[in-house]
């Protein structure tokens, strides 16, 4: 590399410190000695690697950049103001309120796939988007930017088998070595060989340099395009805070702006105004997609019984003959969820990602970047593993379907390891989320095809065991919908279910009714959002309602019926698990928690 | 090993395979394939390396074994026959309704130690026995059989990278390489070199065997005793369903009881009763404990401000000087949950789990099972990562302390990533937890002490800004009770808040006052168990409830107030965090949120 590129290099990297200086001095917080160990590394990457065209983000040969560290924002936004895609005004609205620049990114900025900030999810969500690029047939690249603390989670050595072993040499992941955490030294300060040992036994090619030397970086960041078959990363030894001696390489000055920004600027040697040309990507072909199709969902007879984990399945196989934007991903249960009739399908738009559910979810993160429609699908029970996931997912306004089978106590004797009990509670405070519960295989049918379109984290609940068919094949079943099943004048208690409790609810008010106790029933298979409509005036009209649910008293659907209500001061009873539930049949399982025919006959008498 | 040894460890290992088969074919159900494969490598380490007296679980010179892979439940119960500790009339009770043999094992039986089932958590929490060992002293061995589909999930390299960090010697870990998840042949298959490598790169001392060969067996496990400062992990090379043709090394045999059982006993050479005498623990000193002494917990001057974080990191060190037995537990951001002060206090007690949740969670466990105290603190937000090892300790019944500080919206600038709003939602279904969340530093101080008794999953919810201490030194808290802290005969609303909104609804009810209008205000810091009577009162005195949390509406506080009143039909009012927060400061949060005074009064003025 020419001496005056060198230079330049130099130069544009003291100007995204000073930049990560004064945008955390005009909030008075952030975290700049994070950014400024990491400003070499991102200045030879903008000047000489990446391929993104900054006037057009949607380019689908745009490469993808993600900051797994979320935290190094000011050295993101910095970039961003050398890229000439925010000016520096803006970039001193850094972490104020009505600001895009957040304290960490969101795509609320265009450029920004992902929100991140939870470290170890950077990466395992660049795994997605290089699957992706691997589907659509497109030349581009995945860069992640991770620090060296986020290496102790789980989730990047999920994402790191993942990438090496599907060699995803599109892949290249950069870790700022600067060997201080938030609170003191890293497990393996600057023992860059310890990272590479590592990521070489997994199978990736490993690069360790000095990360403050353009010219190590430029070449590393070219072996990484040059490399064939294998993710590349670079492990590169860093100074945190380089430039400044009041906080470089030192303890206690992480997370907070420096004490005197002014004098700081100036040991860097003051403001600059340096451009950087990014490269735009070549003209690429248009993305690949496989073809559409008519949408023939699977049809069940009323009266027989299925389980809603099949109609899943066959469900998702029909969906992916109808629509070439449709994935699907399983954890290494596909016989249990049923994903595998999509696999068997559609082989090339489904993705094995073994019991890893972290990365189970943030591939379906990554693939949705891209618009991909993803579908993953584990046990409920494990889906509380990638809750975290989930959670960023929302956070990120990610489009992703999430499957959850075996719920409840219903399964039966496998017991309480593998009951999803707390999914409920876990998928509706999700920011944007959707929950649905179907109880019968047409319903779950209609849902699957239902949530190709919702936007945000939607949630589908299915059943191990068959229950009986009780709509008809091809009935709609909006999101934010209910269903009455039985109803009368003379009502005095509704009772709100969903799932295999509404085939309860429906034993229980046939047996009432032989008793001439008439009550209603409302099969609530949206839980977020739910159908406040059709549940206040079940609360008006009997003012009883009882709610039954396979799932624990707290968080699920009793209380989604409870704030729908709460202002109208109905009286509620609650039925739902509360013990520890142990091995036994289905149906011992379902009158042991009290949420059978039984217990709801009982409620009911109890109540009136 | 001579001859007959080896003759009776393959005949011992045969008893355990027709075990295995007979116990699921008794049920129905069940893994005897992924027992199988298992049967050898668990006969030699019961004859000849395990140290347990099965008469007396508690011994605490015993060793711990832990099946990871818990769907391997008939292996373990056969196990148990083998060492008399279960009858053969038990055994057959496999899965049915009422046993303690159950499809996954819990410590409903006295000699396991934590419940297993979800897949890659018994390394993890190993490990923390294996802290646990070092801390007080024992020469005890921990033994992890785990599967190798298990060894993709992300929680098995964390848990690797802390034990080969620590080296911990006194750990093994048993990998049965069948080669056969659940739906299909594993990502490595049999290459054991895959692991090895993987596991050699995080420090481990390794060894590939035959798994079918007790010599060998036998050879790996003396090999692992006499093995210093490096954990040692045998990759055993075996076939799922070892010794029946129908399902050895077949797929699509899992999780299923076979189709001819007899036939199976009859090729597996028919039913044996052999007894394998396990040796017991040579004597060991007592173990060691530090010194308690007095309880002086820290004493805020009301009218101050202090955050409840602050307060927890100064009671922690209180208590940790006044009992010996509390440990505490940091995800490398003890500077933000203000561990770092007990940490600084007493560094031995003190475990650095790096950002790892998950095995921080884990580490918690297995410190629990030998009778440590371990408090636990990240980010709430965090917590979300380790939410299935927290759901699984509720089905263990461990008593473990979480807590998470940056709750809520009211952290401020740093955004939503940071902030915890799902927390409550999370913890509260989890089995026999307590949920527990201070509004002022006595409170928190008191608290903190309370959880040190506490059975099962507590959680304590802190804040990062100060709050004003608005209650005296020494004034107790009890789990499960509340405050009253405005309250007349006049009072037409009662606002139910806690942590931060406590003092908006105070600096409400106090406007309101102003204004000719009542209101009640109760601080509901104990969230589970909730107070019961406490709201009934309200909710029938005054008919109307207005709850008010930083956190999101679903699944929280309001929602445990709905619960508690549900039945009574009052008016009940919900606000907490609805849309997706941004960067503001913490006042600005509060009103974008609405649940700030003013919300809570327009609140007040609208339901009236």
């Amino acid at each position: 590399m020419p001496e005056r590129d060198l230079h330049y290099l130099a130069e544009l990297a003291a100007q995204l410190r000073v930049d990560s200086v004064r945008a955390a001095a005009a909030a008075g917080s952030g975290h700049p000695t994070s950014s400024m160990s990491a400003a070499d590394l991102m200045a030879v990457l903008f000047a000489c690697h990446l391929r993104y065209d900054f006037a057009d983000p949607g380019n689908p040969a745009n490469d993808h950049l993600i900051f797994s560290k979320g935290h190094a924002s000011p050295l993101l936004y910095s970039l961003y103001k050398a890229a000439g895609a925010v000016d520096d005004e803006e970039l001193l609205t850094f972490r104020k309120r009505g600001s895009r620049l957040e304290g960490h990114p969101t795509p609320r900025l265009p450029w920004v796939d992902v929100a991140t900030g939870s470290l170890g999810q950077g990466l395992p969500v660049g795994v997605g988007v290089a699957l992706a690029a691997r589907l659509e047939r497109l030349p581009y690249r995945v860069w992640v930017l991770c620090g060296d603390s986020e290496l102790a989670e789980g989730s990047i050595w999920e994402a790191a088998e993942h990438a090496g072993d599907e060699g995803l040499a599109n892949l290249t992941v950069i870790v700022d070595v600067n060997r201080l955490g938030q609170r003191g030294p890293t497990r393996h300060g600057w023992d860059t060989g310890a990272y590479a040992r590592r990521f070489g036994a997994f199978g990736w090619h490993t690069i360790e340099i000095d990360g403050h030397d353009p010219g190590q970086i430029d070449f590393a960041l070219s072996d990484a395009c040059n490399t064939r078959r294998r993710p590349t990363v670079i492990l590169a030894k860093t100074r945190k805070g380089e430039g400044v001696l009041e906080v470089e390489n030192r303890e206690g000055a992480h997370g907070k702006a420096l004490k005197d920004p002014d004098k700081a600027v100036e040991e860097l040697g003051g403001v600059r105004d340096l451009r950087v040309e990014v490269h735009r990507p070549d003209e690429a072909p248009a993305p690949f997609r496989f073809d559409d199709g008519a949408l023939e969902l699977p049809a069940y007879k009323t009266g027989d019984s299925v389980a809603t984990r099949t109609a899943y399945g066959e469900a998702l196989a029909a969906l992916g003959a109808a629509r070439g934007d449709v994935v699907a991903l399983d954890g290494e249960v596909g016989d249990s969820t049923k994903t595998e009739l999509f696999a068997e399908a559609f082989p090339e738009r489904f993705f094995q990602m073994y019991i890893a559910e972290q990365q189970l979810v943030a591939a379906a993160v990554g693939l949705q970047v891209r618009g991909w429609k993803p579908y993953a699908a584990t046990f409920a029970a494990f889906l509380t593993r990638a809750y975290d996931f989930v959670r960023m997912a929302g956070v990120s306004g990610a489009s992703i379907r999430l499957v959850g089978s075996h719920a409840g106590v219903a399964i039966g004797e496998d017991g309480p390891s593998q009951m999803g009990l707390e999914d409920l509670a876990m998928m509706r405070p999700v920011h944007g989320s959707t929950v649905l519960y179907p109880c019968d295989a047409n319903q779950a049918a209609a849902l699957v095809a239902e949530m190709a379109d919702l936007e945000g984290v939607s949630y589908l609940r299915t059943t191990r065991g068959a229950t009986p068919v009780i709509y008809e094949p091809g009935e709609r079943f909006p999101v934010g919908g209910s269903r009455v099943l039985r109803r009368s004048a003379e009502d005095r208690v509704t009772i709100v279910a969903a799932g295999v409790t509404v085939h309860e609810a429906l034993a229980a008010a046939d047996e009432l009714a032989a008793a001439d106790v008439p009550v209603g029933v409302i099969d609530l298979y949206s839980i977020k959002p739910v159908d406040a409509a059709a549940l206040a005036e079940a609360a008006t009209t009997t003012g009883n309602l009882i709610t039954v649910e396979d799932h624990r008293l707290e968080g699920g659907l009793g209380d989604a019926v409870l704030e729908a209500v709460s202002e109208l001061g109905p009286r509620v009873v609650q039925l739902g698990v509360s013990g520890l539930p142990a091995s036994a049949t289905p149906e011992e399982q379902l009158a042991d928690a009290r949420i059978d025919r039984r217990a709801i006959v009982a409620a009911v008498k109890r109540l009136l």
